[in-house]
């Protein structure tokens, strides 16, 4: 029997739609390669380098028993915590499978064909899938120093805007915009447009004048704020992220979200993740040593790399496909551009200090060859 | 500053929705009937009553290191082994956050505005849920003895209409479709409309005529089938499904999959589960006990209910609400089914023998007072 073309009966956005390309897990560059797992080192994905937290470990082995329960759909010990520490409203936070999910909800509620989202260029690439899986049309502004050029967005902001998408600290660029930058972009955008500040790598920012973002909340209704446990938190193979917004926002989101969206198990190790301020503190630590270690090593090196305040680094190499491809073969995942049309940069997620020592030995061989 | 409405901004099918309910964590019955958590009784959810699989718990337990890296967003090993078991392609299966996550992607994928979506009464709330997020038409077709009217349903089939709904066995009634009858019905279906089997419950199920569906597959390429880890498998807290379909529609389904929908603890737990089937011999021989204890005392206490072939049943009871609230005074959590219309039913899953005792005399208690 011939089978009907079920692309061609998608919606129109799913035609247009190319899925996000992931880093290489380990054991399948182990496979590739023929290399033994433990001789790869991967700071690829921005992933927290420390094990996880003790005290998670000790909270998911103390919850193993309770596997076949669907989870608290309402993640109300999770949220309530949230709630404390950040000094909200629990009906302001919606918990979603990863922040991934939190960003593909909104486009669902509030994107559709006809009308558009503004984001930037080289800004996570996130963006312009949820906008195309949405239909709707992309306005993608070209970058100033690789970071968001927040007058330009805001020009672009027209009648049929329902989203802008900007990523502070921007991944994969590492740039960042201050509270002032972000205040005066937030008086120019219409009070119907909603404005998502991806805040993914919050954590890890030092820089004094980096938006408190709670407070802005408070004064523009149309703001949503977008965090994760799988970075600083290191929880990245559990899926949990979470939203703060209007209480109404939240309550649109979650008409939407599935009714267990998050796993028990992700539930649990967020509530102990959030309790070990201990283990946050050594994985800052650790990525400000390693941030450092790098970029010491990039100028000895005469590379240029882009000044970041996350847990990563782009760094420009030349033709970044084929050390890419050299690092590979040495054992060590970096993450490429080219998806982000940033072909002659790498990206380097912060590791241990041996694993970014790995790092540098195998990049220097592949320099000089 | 006045806020906007965003609700009135998001796009018509939320606006229609109405979340669904899911049955009340124990802890949350607990904080509000200011009872101990161990008197209590759930039997609401369709949850494996047993603990989970000890060779589950072991993979998970020696996985936690791995907690921040991003999971196998291609999920390799699982579909492997899923593909050996069922004797299929891994590029048929698609992984889901739950078979939930998979109904709310076909959804997204196939059904718009000005298209419609069969099913029939008393089929799983999902199925009306992801028809309104999609702003789609609703064609739900009377139900025959509490189950599906094939016959009815293909006729309601017309040049809108993207996608079937079926349930086998039907939750929440327990009714099941015979190979024929299904048979009977595919043929009937155009090859442009996606006839989506939800077989969630499939493990339960020991009549020789049920489907075997992975032959129906390879006879009609417009067939998905969902299944789910969530039951038989004792995974519900983890959130794991999967659909077999054609490869194209996998593709499809796959542009717009969240890359890492699907936990690496899920993962790893799905594929210890599934190797595991000893654990699933024993579930589902605790269940058919299960089922014949509470047939048996229902005949003797003079209740109707719909015969099942799940791990849950059906009973009339009269004022179900009524009858609900006093079980849930004695620490009984069952579910009643006036979301479905069936304001006279309450839906008990199978629990241990010790628990369905507990239910069935607190049910006796409320029926004499």
């Amino acid at each position: 029997m011939m089978s009907c073309d079920f692309l061609q009966l998608a919606q129109a956005g799913i035609q247009g739609l190319t899925p996000y390309q992931p880093g290489k897990p380990i054991d399948e560059v182990a496979r590739e390669l023929n290399l033994p797992l433990e001789q790869i080192v991967k700071l690829a994905s921005n992933e927290n380098p420390h094990g996880p937290s003790p005290q998670v470990v000790a909270a998911l082995q103390a919850s193993l028993a309770e596997l076949p329960r669907y989870p608290d759909g309402s993640g109300y010990r999770l949220k309530a915590a949230l709630a404390e520490r950040l000094d909200l409203d629990p009906e302001q936070i919606t918990l979603g499978n990863g922040s991934n999910e939190l960003l593909d909800l909104i486009g669902r509620c509030w994107l559709t064909p006809g009308t558009n989202a503004v984001y930037s260029q080289y800004a996570f690439a996130v963006y312009p899938i949820t906008t195309q899986a949405a239909d709707a049309e992309h306005r993608q502004i070209p970058a100033k120093n690789w970071g968001h050029d927040l007058p330009a967005m805001a020009a672009a902001i027209d009648a049929q805007t329902r989203v802008v998408f900007i990523a502070n600290p921007n991944n994969p660029t590492g740039t960042w915009l201050s509270e002032k930058q972000l205040r005066e972009f937030m008086a120019q955008v219409p009070e119907q447009v909603l404005v998502v500040l991806d805040e993914a790598y919050c954590e890890y920012v030092t820089e004094s004048a980096y938006p408190k973002s709670l407070a802005l909340l408070a004064d523009y209704p149309n703001l949503i704020i977008c965090r994760t446990f799988s970075k600083a938190y290191g929880l990245a193979g559990l899926r949990i992220g979470y939203s703060l917004s209007s209480t109404q926002i939240a309550a649109t989101l979650n008409r939407i979200r599935l009714p267990f969206n998050v796993s028990q198990l992700a539930l649990t190790a967020a509530e102990a993740a959030l309790a070990d301020q201990d283990f946050l503190a050594q994985s800052l630590e650790t990525n400000r040593a390693g941030l450092l270690q790098l970029e010491t090593s990039f100028h000895e090196l005469g590379l240029e790399y882009i000044p970041s305040v996350g847990n990563f680094i782009c760094v420009r190499v030349g033709d970044a496909a084929a050390i890419n491809q050299a690092l590979l073969e040495k054992g060590v995942i970096v993450r490429p551009l080219a998806p982000y049309q940033m072909p002659e940069h790498l990206r380097i997620s912060i590791g241990l200090p041996e694993e970014n020592q790995r790092f540098l030995e195998a990049l220097r061989q592949v320099l000089d060859q």
